[in-house]
């Protein structure tokens, strides 16, 4: 009699972003006359770069010829793509990948809940609090994460790291020694980051009691301020300790082109043993590879026109950040991030909890953010907005909040 | 202290297509002067049909400007490719599927890997021997296999189910009660498949056991007889224990594009828990979907033009398949297999292991097929030869091995 992974059953409610969707589509259903603003998922809206656009047809057109169809591709992704991702992301901040250290995937979500797999399910994980709510559910779908407590909002086996305005949204290091470390920087969702010197100490730390770091770097191209890291093996020592992830989605418009890469050195050992070969088996065995065209989509971020391209689409959310962050600002919020990543942090006002501010929102002013609740227990009493929505949107947005 | 999990130390060698692979990779270096034809992994080499290409073109298109841009796709796929699917796969045959029930995802290979998550781990797996490789080394990953035996090359906690010529290639209901059961038809590696009547058995056996069948139907565009079941869901009571996996790779030329998906039929529960919602969990939580343009693409198949097109790509494989049966007949070889399958399962000559005959054709013929040990104890002394090579490729192998 099959018996099902109970650790499933354990999984509170929704997935978070899924929950949302079906409370906005229901209001639309119920109020079709009103114009609802989404700044709550974090995806974008301007349309791909002309040179992604130009790169995608040449493509599209060798899949369409017998000498230059492609079929699947080489496990850990084309070294065409492999190697300017080296030469772009890590050569040029002075930092030594080799190519068989970057594995093309399919945007970072895959890995981002995947990765957990290469460890053993008596690890004990530690997560920022409030946090991107993969890193906890796939850890308790593997089985790691212990029971909930509905009155904590917390897994019994996973250490909650505060990221609040006292630290600086940077977490301090924990009284219990975490086995795996989930860290986000510039960070989903509080908009902040972490500089240089602060990354260094994480890394030393997980160097000295031996656990691995899961660095999501997802938002790395929104980095504005000189001593933020963006990878970070700027850090002595983290090729020892940090598998790394990256991804297109944001930083060049991909979310629904979906490509990304995660970074295993060689160096780096859990059980004594190289990590970098049991991930190639993982993708050996489980997945079959990221498209052709995807693939070249990529490749063409790095030429000199997309690297060009690419900057104005960042600038122009960035643009969109800037301008929520001051018309919340004169509205009398306070307000966190925007500077370094594409998320403005807000504590919600009145003591409203972060549903309450959710509805209030939807209801008063037809705008979809996302509770803080939702991202974990020192979340509540703050709501999440995205610079990911048009300037007009947005603009329009900020009115809307201001009157309110 | 980070701890591996030490299963995946337990795989066995690399994963086989890769170890050919390198080998293969290998000869060529020491071998430049010699034309190598690749009858080994099942990777199609016709382009894809002129239909596809126009729908991908048009859609790239939607990609480049702001009012038909498209970022994240919905959690579980597009309504639009949902919608064909169910008419153009199911509806046609009789059989009600429910949008719900529809998963796109990235090609076969993902979920055919991550779907035993869905179990506890202490369930019992049946697999056919031989077996596509990715069934057991998921479940070794995932802990549920037991150990190894070198020298029975047998997992202790697998079901081992012989499928030989005595048997038609159809396993017997196994002795011992198994928990999982995959089955594959048209079967990769033996290009032989199962009549209705059959599969109806093993539906049946399933339902009485509280099995749950996981049903890979990656070639059911190949199948040409008659009494040949195409879905899983032709058979009574199916939607109660099966969930069914299927591909564009095969039937459409896709392995570069990467496009599949799955059936979890609402009915289907294990220890009383309806699975479906729990794997639209997974898509949500561990899956960001698959690129617009791709399913987009998927679309394009199932318009009259797509069948057409398509139907004259799977024809020309059949062909080669066709071809390669007789030569390889003429030629004295036991062949099996290659009518509802893309694939020729061939007995070794002279007592040979699989391996044996893999370096002796790949030296004395310079034609590179795949071990059928490497899918199982019970493929020793078999070989597996694709038809997805060029025709012109294909009748030259047979000719190079008919001068052997």
């Amino acid at each position: 009699m099959c018996k099902v992974n109970d650790n499933y059953l354990k999984l509170q409610g929704r997935y978070l972003f899924s929950s949302i969707g079906k409370k906005v589509a229901k209001f639309k259903e119920n109020n079709p006359d009103k114009k609802v603003i989404s700044l709550g998922i974090g995806d974008v809206t301007q349309p791909l770069a002309p040179v992604i656009i130009d790169t995608l047809h040449k493509s599209v057109d060798e899949m369409g010829h017998r000498d230059t169809f492609k079929g699947y591709a080489p496990d850990l992704g084309y070294e065409f793509l492999r190697s300017v991702i080296i030469n772009g992301d890590y050569e040029s901040r002075g930092v030594d990948i080799s190519i068989d250290e970057v594995f093309i995937n399919d945007g970072i979500n895959s890995d981002a809940g995947n990765i957990q797999e290469l460890f053993s399910i008596d690890n004990k994980v530690a997560v920022c609090d409030p946090v991107y709510p993969v890193y906890v559910d796939s850890n308790v779908m593997a089985g790691r994460a212990g029971t909930y407590d509905k009155a904590t909002q917390m897994w019994s086996n996973v250490i909650y790291m505060p990221c609040t305005p006292d630290n600086n949204f940077v977490p301090d290091i924990p009284k219990e020694i975490p086995d795996i470390i989930y860290l986000c920087f510039p960070n989903n969702p509080t908009g902040t980051t972490i500089t240089k010197d602060k990354l260094q100490v994480w890394v030393d730390y997980a160097n000295k009691v031996k656990a691995v770091i899961i660095y999501d770097a997802a938002y790395e191209a929104y980095i504005s301020e000189d001593n933020a890291a963006h990878t970070i093996y700027e850090c002595e020592g983290a090729k020892k300790c940090a598998i790394e992830l990256k991804s297109f989605s944001k930083s060049s418009g991909f979310t629904g082109l979906r490509l990304g890469y995660t970074i295993v050195p060689k160096e780096l050992k859990c059980s004594e043993v190289s990590l970098n070969p049991l991930w190639a088996r993982h993708y050996g065995t489980k997945y079959n590879g990221t498209p052709y065209i995807v693939q070249r989509a990529g490749e063409a971020v790095y030429t000199e026109t997309g690297r060009r391209q690419i900057k104005k689409q960042i600038d122009y959310y960035k643009n969109n950040a800037k301008v929520m962050l001051e018309g919340l600002r004169k509205a009398g919020y306070s307000v966190y991030g925007g500077v370094n990543a594409p998320y403005i942090w807000l504590k919600t006002p009145n003591n409203m909890t972060s549903w309450e501010f959710f509805y209030y929102l939807l209801e008063k002013a037809n705008i979809v953010g996302t509770p803080g609740s939702g991202f974990g227990p020192v979340g509540e009493g703050y709501f999440r907005l995205t610079a990911f929505g048009t300037y007009e949107n947005t603009l329009e947005s900020i009115e809307r909040i201001k009157k309110l």
